[in-house]
């Protein structure tokens, strides 16, 4: 008779992955699951939008992959992501995905889950705060205020195949909201340009955030004309995070002192 | 010769403010940040959407002040609880301030931070992840994805004075957008009848999380349409998340085992 539970016979179990998102940057704005999913961790596969800082928590043996993207330099596709998720985990290790800010929001979270439910692979996912949450946090913006902005967008500010920008202008044009755009530094003069022209006022208080909680970060303000005057003006890189909206001006008085967030050591993190 | 540094004649230094986000409610979705917030704090103001379990993690000698609001019935009015922080900080007691999910959106922890800015007194802000990541991670919901939702937006459902609820409905209707009504439970039937009349489809894949990430949590998978009757079926209460679009139909597929999630014990979290 067959033995169905000899394990020559059933090959390896698939592991589990975990999706992690690794917030903002600052290692200290991890949840606490997060970071004892990473102590714990013995395939981690992480992108360049991780912090190097949170990279540190993985515990010691584990063997970390590359598998970062930039905006026009994809290190691996997101297919063959999805592909190796897979394979590590049907060979039986454990993997953590570690993926900059929250997986399920602008992080291709749902794609990755998806290829692990269709491969039978069971998963988790835990939550990141997303940059926008960082940015806010340490700059003195409110995402939402009820005197200046009753809803939040999201949104990104990616190119098209065809070069154009995939926004609906109308949406993002309307007035008591707060609009941040993702990975739009590159098309910022169109997403200026587009929300005046669909009637948002040139002069609305706008925001350009570089490396949002790292300890290097900046936060440039100024309008919505002056958006890509402003970026090319202080040679803002990517990850710079727009945000668009009257609540930027609440900046002036309610931005902390960075100091007192970046200044004191950060203690070790790590946690068995 | 007046002595200006004479604690005599300067009365209490006022003592910082820290502003909390508690996260949607499993105390392992704090951040670090805040889990050691909380382990030095000395007074803790707190309201009702903060769970117990992150609560527990409050230094064993901190004073904790409920002043929590419920739709109908608040404990104390925004304006007094600005007050009751400003009073407690001017005295030099620091002061940590714990709000359910994010200080910064929808957590009128804008209003807060002005009312300190406006009295001098320092204070900083702890983001926190607010209900719909935590609602997104646990059941299977990317809150966008490259073919279903390249816009989100966050709303909330509250009454005017006038009895009616103030949303664009226009921004809300648009296709290939997740959108996500915080404390609408109330103001189901209009939501869900004014986003038919302006377009979107009945059909529409919905959800309502009641509770997101507490071990009790609850998600309900209907359509736009159904909203109002699925909630009166499942005799949901407040808070309650609706979340609206198509990426809502991935829960069939992603939604993990939330015995996975909530079935093996949470260890102590405390940090000292």
């Amino acid at each position: 008779m067959l033995d169905v539970t000899s394990p020559h016979l059933l090959g390896p179990v698939p592991a589990h992955v975990t999706l992690v998102g690794a917030g903002p940057g600052d290692p200290e704005l991890l949840t606490v699951k997060a970071v004892k999913a990473l102590a714990n961790a013995q395939t981690v596969l992480y992108d360049n939008l991780v912090s190097p800082g949170v990279l540190e928590l993985c515990a010691a043996q584990a063997e970390k992959i590359y598998v970062g993207k930039q905006a026009s330099r994809h290190a691996l596709p997101q297919e063959e992501i999805c592909q190796l998720l897979v394979q590590l985990a049907q060979a039986g290790r454990s993997v953590l995905r570690l993926k900059g800010g929250d997986g399920y929001i602008f992080g291709r979270g749902g794609e990755e889950a998806q290829a692990l439910a269709e491969a039978g692979i069971p998963f988790t996912v835990i939550p990141g705060l997303t940059a926008a949450q960082g940015a806010a946090a340490n700059h003195g913006i409110p995402l939402t205020h009820r005197d200046h902005a009753r809803v939040l967008i999201f949104a990104t500010g990616h190119l098209k195949q065809d070069r154009s920008v995939d926004l609906d202008w109308d949406v993002l044009s309307r007035p008591q909201q707060t609009v941040v755009i993702y990975m739009g530094l590159g098309t910022l003069p169109v997403i200026s340009a587009q929300l005046v022209a669909h009637g948002l006022p040139a002069s609305t208080p706008a925001a350009l955030i570089e490396k949002a909680t790292a300890p290097d970060e900046r936060c440039i303000t100024g309008t919505l004309g002056e958006l890509p005057s402003m970026a090319q003006a202080h040679h803002l890189k990517s990850p710079t995070l727009i945000v668009i909206g009257e609540v930027v001006k609440l900046r002036e008085q309610l931005h902390p002192r960075l100091e007192e967030i970046h200044g004191y050591p950060i203690p070790s993190l790590r946690m068995k």
